[in-house]
């Protein structure tokens, strides 16, 4: 076994919020908060593959987790580094052997759904068929304390708003929380986090990644066809949203066995697909109001 | 003068909401409409040029504002027709001479912010700065009526949930409001719409395409850079949004002189930028809350 190599990430930091002054509706100007909003661009290997939009709190992994979820390179191990500098907005990922055919790869473009991921390279749909989830269970107590966990969050939302929220759950444990501007940022940066952690199967042959078997995936956007590919695509089988799903995220769910659960607040919840994958512990949900 | 030559549109139908059984918290099955979502596959003089994710309503006058919002067609009389066939999911545009340089403008890339247009050809950044708003002012009390009109529209979103709305008001006057899963195809819908409306300078000498200058642009989403870029691209020189506003929004529309007023509801609203477009009258706010 030779040992895993992890890229280099660089840590960029630049500011989430900026104060603005705005004047509300008795004519009285006001200090407040808003959302940071950067462009990043992205190069490999020096050439210019994409700009994207971004919050900008962890640009690296957005990229890395980019690249993953575009499926642009197949393992963590085959980038070097990512180096992101602000001054300039430029993201540089170095590889260790280049990408083979990425003109091929990025020639296909899907404008998708509202805070679905912008453009993806290739046809996700695809994949679909060949994706395999892993059985996996979600009990109703654990489904509140996502909810929960969530809600006790400190985050830009609470001070700035217009940010979308995605988190990655081991049962009711929070393992990570990221905020972009998009929501699709959100979920790659997610996926570029998994990247690099590693999970021992024997104590001598560490695995690069995380696997998503027993992971739930969180997010405050709606469940479109491109969240729930995603999810699949990174073996997460549950998806929790605060919002609702549109009618081709519900088909790909049924048709992989991903389980989704919308509206999600407080006691309240809809489960779209996946039902079985659901524990309901009703007794937990309150009285119910006629 | 030579008469105007609108394209001839198609006026594919397809079902907006679907009803599918859910399991809410009392694990009781009940049944809920949400909102379709389909692939539009277009075709410009029979090349493949995007897929869009879209809920369907207007779907020839989404592709038709795609065209003009991404620049690459300058009237909307270079265009012959668009027939929308949603049995294979096409678009067909055919165009009167072509689209010059069609790779070299679809060459460039941008991933936007959240619900942004999820890809842009070109760089729209690139023009923001050569752009010049005509004059134009919005009173509170017609700012208070666009905020009531959206109000009372039946919609989508009212029975399904999970789409974004978009109108464009003059005054008060709502003129034309569309919904879709993404709210850059309903921008991009109001935009194609425009350029099929004919407006008349003299009795004999018709103009194609509505201006934006004493029009009110309206979105339940928030406002990205990219959003104020479309915004201001189409000449609509004022913005409302039931949501916030990001930093690159803000700057962009600062610059540009471009009102931005967003958390409008019911008598509430934040004015970002332009204060001097909005005429206060205060005294329609009612009773100040300390």
């Amino acid at each position: 076994m030779s040992p895993i190599k992890l890229p280099r990430l660089t840590k960029a930091i630049a500011p989430l919020t900026h104060e603005v002054v705005v004047v509300n509706e008795h004519g009285e100007a006001t200090p407040i908060s808003i959302p940071a909003e950067r462009a990043l661009t992205v190069y490999v290997d020096k050439r210019e593959l994409v700009t994207l939009m971004t919050l900008g709190a962890h640009p690296e992994l957005l990229v890395l987790g980019f690249l993953r979820n575009q499926r642009l390179i197949a393992s963590v191990q085959d980038i070097e580094s990512i180096t992101v500098d602000w001054g300039v907005g430029a993201a540089a990922v170095k590889t260790r052997a280049g990408i083979d055919n990425i003109e091929e790869k990025t020639a296909k473009r899907v404008v998708t759904t509202g805070c679905g991921q912008g453009s993806v390279f290739g046809d996700m749909m695809e994949e679909v068929d060949s994706l395999v989830l892993p059985a996996a269970k979600l009990t109703q107590a654990q489904l509140y304390g996502i909810v929960n966990a969530i809600r006790l969050k400190e985050s830009t939302y609470k001070s700035a708003g217009s940010v979308h929220g995605c988190a990655l759950f081991k049962g009711e444990e929070l393992l990570i929380f990221v905020e972009d501007v998009g929501r699709h940022n959100a979920i790659d940066t997610i996926a570029g986090w998994m990247w690099m952690q590693t999970e021992p199967v024997t104590p001598v042959t560490p695995v690069a990644g995380m696997t998503g078997e027993d992971k739930v995936f969180y997010t405050t956007g709606r469940l479109t066809s491109e969240m729930v590919i995603k999810s699949a695509q990174m073996g997460v089988p549950i998806v929790v949203s605060r919002s609702g799903i549109t009618q081709m995220g519900h088909e790909v769910a049924q048709r992989i066995g991903l389980c989704t659960i919308g509206r999600a607040t407080n006691k309240h919840f809809l489960c779209y697909s996946g039902q079985d994958r659901l524990v309901f512990e009703t007794e937990l949900a309150g009285v119910k109001l006629r």
